[in-house]
């Protein structure tokens, strides 16, 4: 058992890896607290509901992301080559849990997205907001480039929600065939989407 | 109680809504048999567990789209009209869905293959089996733009996977904003993605 005071993040912790793994539905309150060693009642002294702690998982995966968010939209180079980055950095993401545990796992936000959506509003209220995040950061992007003259005018908003669906929708294929370099493809589908050519990144 | 000899129809009619509606682990066998007015030794007389009952609901699913998809690839008329028609038939479905419901229920291959790739193989392998039909279907009709001249040559097999993945995605925002008309946009980004002119379909 370890010290109460971290019992909090440790179930945090223990949410976003089971959650991650293997959704949200078929994750119990008890294998959540074994898994974090944490009691019971602890749970839920931290947590009314297991609602409420993919609540904490979600905004956890929403801090996680920030950064590279944060380069995307405004970070060193040229535009189109921080959204080129971008792409390779969702593909190498993959890679990575793919050689830690065997499995393309998806992303956590899309996979809570399509299990909660119709049934836990305040999970698909929270999901959505990490999704309007995503898309600001894509839109600021491309306007940037569009401001630049890197890029035709385009409605920058809905080509990042498009750019949006096509990496979830890539990500999706990879997890379904668990081959991450499904992800491969992806930079030069986004630049097709934009009618760019991609930037070769360093 | 309805008559035992349609039972395992009424299951997996059942297990297609229901499922549909809230995912695989969410619905228990109990339920299942409610909803089907079947008794539980019944249940497991025609799908010895649950896994069994949602190959059968995933077969249903694949019969239900082979239409649409057998017109996609070899119907009438000039094939990128095929591929505009198919996209805008794919946003009707899920308006459809969305006024019979008052939600977006997404895609229910999609929907099982994030909840249930890294859980179960067989589903994986059943529902990777339903998307390659989809991509094979869109691959011919890619090949046959190309011979009659109407797309610049590409390589028709990975730009078929990039069209699921699109539309895939697409239908996960759309339900995670449950509005159907996130998918407007699809015809569109198909066919920027190919570098065509979308047709105007009547």
């Amino acid at each position: 058992m370890g010290r109460t005071s971290d019992a909090r993040e440790r179930l945090v912790e223990s949410g976003t890896e089971l959650m991650h793994e293997r959704g949200y539905t078929a994750v119990g309150v008890s294998e959540l607290c074994e898994a974090a060693e944490v009691k019971k009642g602890s749970f839920y002294y931290f947590f009314p509901s297991k609602v409420d702690l993919a609540l904490a998982v979600i905004d956890r995966h929403s801090t996680a992301s920030k950064q590279a968010l944060d380069q995307l939209a405004s970070g060193d180079g040229p535009p189109l080559e921080r959204l080129a980055a971008y792409t390779e950095g969702l593909r190498e993401l993959h890679v990575e849990v793919y050689e830690s545990c065997g499995q393309v796992l998806g992303c956590p936000i899309g996979n809570l997205g399509l299990e909660m959506s119709t049934q836990e509003p305040a999970l698909r209220e929270r999901l959505r907001q990490v999704f309007d995040h995503y898309v600001a950061s894509l839109e600021t992007v491309l306007d940037e480039a569009v401001d630049r003259g890197d890029l035709a005018p385009l409605d920058a908003h809905q080509t990042a929600c498009s750019i949006l669906a096509l990496a979830e929708g890539s990500v999706m294929l990879a997890k379904m065939k668990n081959d991450p370099e499904v992800l491969g493809s992806l930079k030069r589908d986004v630049f097709r989407l934009i009618g760019a050519d991609a930037p070769i990144v360093a």
